[in-house]
């Protein structure tokens, strides 16, 4: 099966400036241009955990396995260059189901240039699991952490939140350009993806950078997909309460200082809307408060592995 | 589960001078010396078919997981420098498991200097998969293609061949320091590291190389568990066939000039030993001569992903 399936895919890859040598060998060459450092980053999807396959199908699978690499890269403010692909696929129907995830995945790569370097192609007994390491660079030299949050930053989100199950987090769109160019334009104290929850993943940068978060919950982007879930589900959840706990958003949080938050949001430099969401606080922990002020403590919650 | 995990493996590391930061942000950031040039390899081994987990146990499992790269590596002739794991785990005892193939696994990176930059830990309803992406660097600039070999080039060998499944499969020494040696001392002209089967790999290194290779089969060195192997399963093959066709010897394959394979045959630099099996011919396809010294087809035969 293998073999086939790279003859397939030799033929199906263009040559990219960032190979040196590509797929075929015992590895691959990669050109990194003028910095002698890479960013570097790992995500593995399985099946009946981050997607069902039946009801997704390969494309969507393959493309949701780039997507999810990118936007770590965006969450360090690097660009993508190459990735290295590892599939173990059930043996029925292996070289269809193969080549069906690289034709979702691939459009995306060549979207945001991505060579694909390599990869390793297996069959077994169990379900498809697929895993991507995707290489990049941080160009300007400074990444984006997410330890560097400093009390009084102000936490700025890009889009929407919650419900991402209906469909967004197998088609959504990596902030990859929305963080090369904020990185770019202003200075940026830290930065991570959301793809376990908001409420969590921003209870993780107040801990990486030590102090505490302050949400005021009037102010999150509640996506539509979120009203429609709890709509749905019928079980007491509010759309807000999705919007802080669903995970697999993948939108931005960004901590920056008050003047550069004010400017961000008055230049409007993207497309997608960015909203000031609440501030870093020396106390640490995750905090809410609400229209009546009070600050309480909120519970983190989201998507544990 | 993965917290836990994260905070186990952050405090058994040490750091490491190739991680500008490690793992626990986004990505991981690899400094990577002189050049602005890596080599990338991945390789994905699944229960059932690299290993039988009940037999082998998670520490020899983890090991394999990154000796398998670094034997990749070795055939590029590339130093490795950093590692990412990705883990797919059964959800019953997922954090001992993880853990146990760490610890399989740690010793051989601290040996090797790698540096475990990252990694991506999950639970699912399946058997384990383990995906290991190694990141490493051509020091010399003279990196070691499938694709150099020439007629006349003489072919060489390390080590022995055959029956691996009766251990080496799980145990054997990726030959990265010798191939390290090999071409900082000498002009190799091309490499392969024997994953699939000596004869499998071998054609496939001669079409890389747009040649044919002749075996002398007489002059192939036969691992001790190749005898064993033929003797206990008693069904009329021979210790030569398991040492042309038995997958995961990891051992090197070299094509070299005349005078070069004189030259390392003659210095013994290695602790392992070298063996001259053949040459290279401008007749494409795989050849055997035996004692008779008659040139006949030999069907490549291994592992076939």
């Amino acid at each position: 099966m293998e073999s086939e399936f790279i003859r397939w895919l030799r033929s199906r890859l263009a040559p990219h400036p960032n190979l040196r040598l590509g797929p075929g060998d015992d590895a691959a060459i990669l050109r990194l241009g003028d910095r002698a450092e890479c960013v570097v980053t790992v995500d593995l999807l399985s099946d009946g955990v981050d997607f069902d396959f039946a009801q997704a199908g390969a494309g969507r699978v393959g493309r949701k396995s780039l997507a999810v690499n990118l936007s770590d890269l965006a969450a360090m403010a690097a660009r993508p260059l190459a990735a290295v692909i590892s599939l173990a696929l059930p043996r029925t129907g292996a070289l269809t189901m193969a080549q069906g995830l690289y034709e979702g995945l691939l459009p995306l790569a060549e979207r945001f240039h991505v060579a694909i370097a390599g990869g390793d192609t297996n069959t077994w007994g169990g379900q498809l699991v697929i895993s991507v390491t995707l290489i990049g660079q941080v160009e300007s030299g400074r990444p984006l952490l997410r330890s560097g949050a400093q009390p009084g930053d102000q936490i700025l989100v890009t889009g929407s939140f919650g419900g991402s199950i209906l469909g967004k987090h197998l088609d959504f769109e990596p902030r990859v350009a929305e963080a090369l160019l904020l990185n770019e334009q202003y200075a940026l104290h830290a930065g991570i993806d959301v793809s376990d929850g908001l409420s969590l993943d921003l209870s993780r940068m107040a801990a990486e950078s030590s102090c505490g978060a302050v949400l005021e919950t009037g102010a999150v982007p509640i996506a539509p997909a979120a009203e429609e879930l709890a709509n749905r589900l019928a079980d007491g959840s509010t759309p807000l309460d999705h919007a802080l706990a669903d995970g697999e958003d993948f939108e931005l949080i960004l901590a920056v200082s008050p003047k550069v938050a004010r400017e961000i949001l008055a230049d409007r430099l993207l497309d997608v809307p960015v909203t000031r969401i609440g501030e870093f606080v020396d106390e640490p922990g995750l905090w809410q408060v609400g229209a009546d002020g009070a600050r309480q403590p909120l519970v983190p919650r989201g998507y544990e592995h």
